[in-house]
């Protein structure tokens, strides 16, 4: 059946039905705002909204629970960079009135197993017509203990840089199925003071700048070091984007501690110093270091 | 200038400079979620989405200082349906690459100024490019006093139902220029007993059965005493949609004080009573009573 057999109210009635639910939502999806119980005094509220746009995002052949994931991931994997826990999500659909109503729970289906795996409760959402490709925007709530919400800008010169997994080629599969570092930075923050951190949407060329910039630094990165996932170039691990790993700096005091602890915790992920925070940033190539950069 | 030879980082560092900014705001634009305190805890928290999109919700040739404008009122039309503050806003922009530069300034500059009429602080946001038609996509947060939460669940049994201002024929001009009746659900909320309420954003067709049915009650409604916009038929009052009017119930007790407190407080918008909750819907044409149907 097409979405314009079906209609608004049967589609969302369809896609809200069996939502997770939780003592802290006074009111789910089906009323004009989804209405929540406040947090902990001692946390900060983080609020984030992502979005994916088939042909820039994926690929309209694409299975729609691995679009469903994705968009959700996107949107989660910045929570993951302050080390935050989401626990909120609206979700906004904007399709083609001709797409397949199958379709479109397939795309659900994939929103919810993402949200189902760190405890996020879909609690509304909004849908559109358009003439254009289809498109998922999630925005989340979620929060951060106090003492714990990493900023992008709190690195500190002569900061080790780390990143968490492997760089490039992302876009040819991996980007559909990441899963957030959440687990990761919550352990990082929770047992290591952590100066600054983010996560690699738009690849390091893009994003190690903006984490440098922020706090006022630097960078020097080792190329050779780079943890390069298998058949791609440094350049591609630089550029490609799309990794959802985390990149975050510490202090030298302490790192081969954290480098010790994190191989016993997380045995299967790799964890590499890459380089420092420094005064000024020396790239040898600088327009080789560019990341994915939108609009072009 | 084309936002493909402006680039992203640029895009953004215009569009948030200058940004409204508040102490309750711990990180607003530039990193990876917006930071924020929590409210009082005699609060909830008010979470809702809501988009515009090119050929759906405007035409390609609108001025752009009013298509920001309707993007970002039509989210906070959704708090002054539960009688909540908008507090804090994040805007996704998805736009194709060879859009004008200035077109997105002053799109940003209707966002904005539709935030500061309620001082809504926009505290991030997300771009993306697009093969189709431009969107804008609204997330706002916000909080009301657990007392004064309407849900549309919370009609009662020969409630009468009132409607603010007039209805039909808005989407000639009035859907890009409307203010949402924030401050009229807060005086509402402040003064009476309101049962329940719903903002109306796909006309009275659509809606009024939604809230009747929230409730588990049926309504009638008195056709000639419809409010409408000069030139409406009925039929349009009723099905037109984009009036973001309130719809709302209260008991017969105090009606009458209600409308007369109403129009020393608010001589020049009108509130109408247009019917009642009753046990079951008797509605002469069913057909005829329908709203703005998506994707049909």
């Amino acid at each position: 059946m097409k979405l314009r057999e079906l209609g608004e109210d049967r589609l969302i009635a369809r896609l809200v039905k069996g939502l997770a639910t939780h003592r802290d939502i006074v009111v789910g999806p089906g009323d004009d705002c989804a209405v929540l119980r406040l947090p902990q005094r001692t946390e900060y509220l983080l609020f984030k909204t992502d979005c994916v746009v088939e042909r820039v995002h994926f690929s309209p052949n694409e299975n729609p629970v691995a679009v469903g994931w994705k968009a959700m991931m996107r949107t989660l994997s910045d929570f993951a960079a302050m080390s935050g826990c989401p626990r909120y999500a609206l979700v906004t659909l904007v399709t083609p009135a001709d797409r397949r109503a199958s379709w479109i729970s397939q795309l659900y289906r994939g929103l919810r197993r993402a949200a189902d795996r760190f405890k996020v409760a879909i609690v509304g959402g909004e849908t559109s017509s358009t003439s254009g490709p289809l498109l998922v925007s999630v925005a989340a709530l979620g929060t951060v203990e106090k003492a714990r919400c990493v900023l992008r800008s709190g690195g500190k010169l002569a900061d080790i840089l780390f990143v968490t997994g492997r760089l490039g080629g992302s876009r040819k599969a991996r980007h559909l199925k990441f899963v957030p570092r959440i687990e990761e930075a919550r352990w990082l923050t929770e047992n290591f003071p952590i100066h600054a951190m983010m996560d690699l949407s738009d690849g390091l060329g893009a994003d190690l700048p903006r984490l440098a910039k922020a706090s006022g630094l630097g960078f020097e990165i080792e190329e050779s070091a780079l943890p390069r996932n298998r058949g791609c170039s440094v350049a591609a691990a630089i550029n490609d984007g799309e990794d959802y790993e985390l990149l975050f700096a510490a202090s030298p005091n302490g790192a081969r501690l954290l480098e010790q602890k994190w191989r016993r915790k997380f045995p299967r992920l790799l964890l590499t110093r890459i380089g420092r925070l420094n005064r000024k940033s020396q790239i040898a190539n600088r327009k080789a270091f560019h990341g994915y950069v939108h609009f072009q």
